[in-house]
């Protein structure tokens, strides 16, 4: 292994970690502080996870992509921007890197380590809304990456920020997370039995947003998209056909 | 139609619809979560609506423009921007987008997918409030597209945030989101009854946004304003006349 | 007047006024919604008004400089930035814009146009909170202005974000709007009898604030600071002295 | 002492002041109006953090760096970038500027300028809380400015805002900080025999933080990272091994 890609791969699972722990330790946070009510609660750990998605790719993009995503790793190896050895790699690290994020929150709020989670999660409408939220969140990184790392660092915070309260599921959209998830009994957890359904609802729907959102954005290689000031993008300053 | 317009049309359709499904949806959870606090409901969809607009535009913007909105595609066509067949498909993909993510939003949340609103909105107060929500956004668009597009897509999502609250109809500001949002009966929701006043006030708003801020902003062709460190634009940084 | 000077007059008294109606008009929606809880109805009053500065920031800042605030003109015109006749076009656009937005809120949520507000707020700690309010959004117009356009529409709406709930006057910071303000018996209202010693501290606040960080940022001609990728301030770079 | 670090001295001291001013004052306010409910509490000073930390960083970073935090500083002085001398002087002004913000967020509302917090937060969950916590700032703080200006000082504030929800001990991260809340009766208080544990706890997390994200964003000069339109990141546009 290359220092290069232990780097890489140190990135990935330390960002998962502390995505994991973001969404378990708010969680925990919310739902002792909220006094019972759900939406207050929510709207705080929102709060904590969009704001972490947006400083972890920007600290840790330049280093590894910022992924924390198996199925974001796998749109990219689709794409040919990934390798196969460092697909894997990078998945083994998000998996491992959520896990302990999950036994980190935990430890800072007094909890067992490890847990199983009793919050049933299933049905088809929150597999629906696994679909859809991590084929927006494909279209949200191939699209706003040709603007620039900070505002792909933003939308996928503002993007994860809305789909939480857009989807029946609250938007897990990342097989990683959701495995990290039902390994606590709080809050943010979903039952083991729901984790291969929502699994396989998030690679479908990155899936289909791959292929979608490749053919809308364009399909060669991604043009630049000035972001200055005074220019705008060819389509919207000039009526075409 | 060629590939450039099947995109571009595509790209209306998907983040009108996208933006539908997260305005509808994002009112479902709320009120559900919300334990019968309205303002709690409120806040939570203001935060998902602001955040998906700034990342389909992002997202969308060099594709098609994104505007989502027949009354913004009105005002670029206004402004010879936009050419007349061109406006015509955005209008027609904008108002399908839009149904499809009301019935998308209702299929997440195992709603019927097919609903008419029963929430009357209706009387002179609210139709002001669509003129000046419209008119805001359009003198929002077409200031800010002069600095950039990502200041453009940060600009319309806090724009749509703030006017949910100072308006009394909380902003439609919006002909293809105003159809689809009959066509629910939850939270968001119009009953068709005040639909056409509600278009009406925003083609009104529009067409003075346009008329007001196109003098104020200056007809000529928009100037470059540099946002770079340490240069300010003229009028700023010198004393006129 | 040339039509500069018209354009830039109009902006002031335009954004004011929008400024105003969004005080006003999300305080009167957040009441009405809160049940009650005053904490709830400050935060929705606070992201309106943090959410439409920064959009009419960016939106007119190149077309008068988005003072929308005589404190703010008054300090450009001490550092000879602004002329004196364009100082007192200013002054008397951006307070009748602000009344104008009260009617305006006013109509949008079917009250009476012109109110008095029996909502006392007086006392040193008050008075102090408008020195220090004025004080630091001094500090941030003057600071961040040279870092670009951008950074400073989100620093000023962010500054006010937060100094709403840091002083105990909720930061009015600004004598245009807070005779508006007299003018509506609702949430966003102060007594008239207050009004002059909020403007008083206000400008104290503004003096103590141009002499302070004129020397604190230093005097000379506004150098310029990198914020491109990879360059970082010199002081920052390095070990000085 | 030359006045270039004379003006630096200040900004850390005015910086920290405005810092703590608003972390305790907008906790007073927010306990003051949320009927009890302290996640609401929680949110608004969350909110208020957050977003002048932003401020404060893009008005003083040109200055002096904007670290505002012992930690911080110390860092910066471990890997060189900072000498010695200016070490010392930073770490007074940032205690001293510190307790002065606490005297006046007490003065803002008519409370007793000097209290001993009685709010004991202790343990070892919290004090792990505070490892993560500033091991995670200083992360952020040397990935991020390699960005720039501001992208650091958004990251900063919305990695703060993230983390007094996913920690424990609200995520204080800050020994000047730290004593000056242990002079506060209220909402933000740490008894004083908190604090040595909090202290010790921050520069534990300090330390690690500039080893691991030392070796993990790379040892050598900092590379420059573009985020202009269209260009990415090496590690991120190419598969590499």
């Amino acid at each position: 292994m290359t220092a290069n890609l232990a780097r890489s791969v140190a990135a990935e699972a330390t960002g998962t970690a502390l995505l994991v722990a973001a969404v378990i330790g708010s969680g925990i946070m919310a739902q002792s502080l909220a006094g019972g009510n759900v939406a207050l609660a929510l709207l705080a750990n929102t709060l904590s996870t969009g704001c972490i998605l947006v400083v972890l790719i920007l600290m840790l993009g330049p280093v590894s992509g910022a992924h924390f995503n198996p199925a974001v790793s796998v749109v990219f190896a689709m794409r040919k921007e990934l390798d196969l050895n460092r697909l894997a790699a990078y998945i083994v690290a998000q998996i491992a890197g959520a896990v302990a994020g999950a036994v980190l929150a935990h430890a800072m709020f007094e909890q067992p380590p490890f847990q199983l989670s009793t919050h049933a999660r299933t049905g088809a409408a929150q597999w629906l809304s696994e679909i859809v939220a991590t084929f927006g969140l494909v279209g949200t990184i191939l699209g706003v990456s040709r603007v620039g790392l900070a505002a792909t660092a933003s939308a996928v915070g503002l993007y994860i920020s809305a789909a939480y309260w857009f989807t029946s599921s609250t938007s897990f959209a990342n097989p990683a997370v959701t495995i990290a998830r039902s390994l606590t009994d709080t809050f943010a957890g979903i039952g083991p039995a729901g984790v291969p359904w929502f699994v396989g609802a998030q690679l479908v729907g990155a899936a289909l947003g791959a292929a979608y959102f490749g053919w809308l954005l364009g399909a060669a290689p991604l043009r630049s998209v000035s972001v200055r000031a005074g220019e705008r993008p060819e389509d919207q300053a000039q009526p075409i056909d």
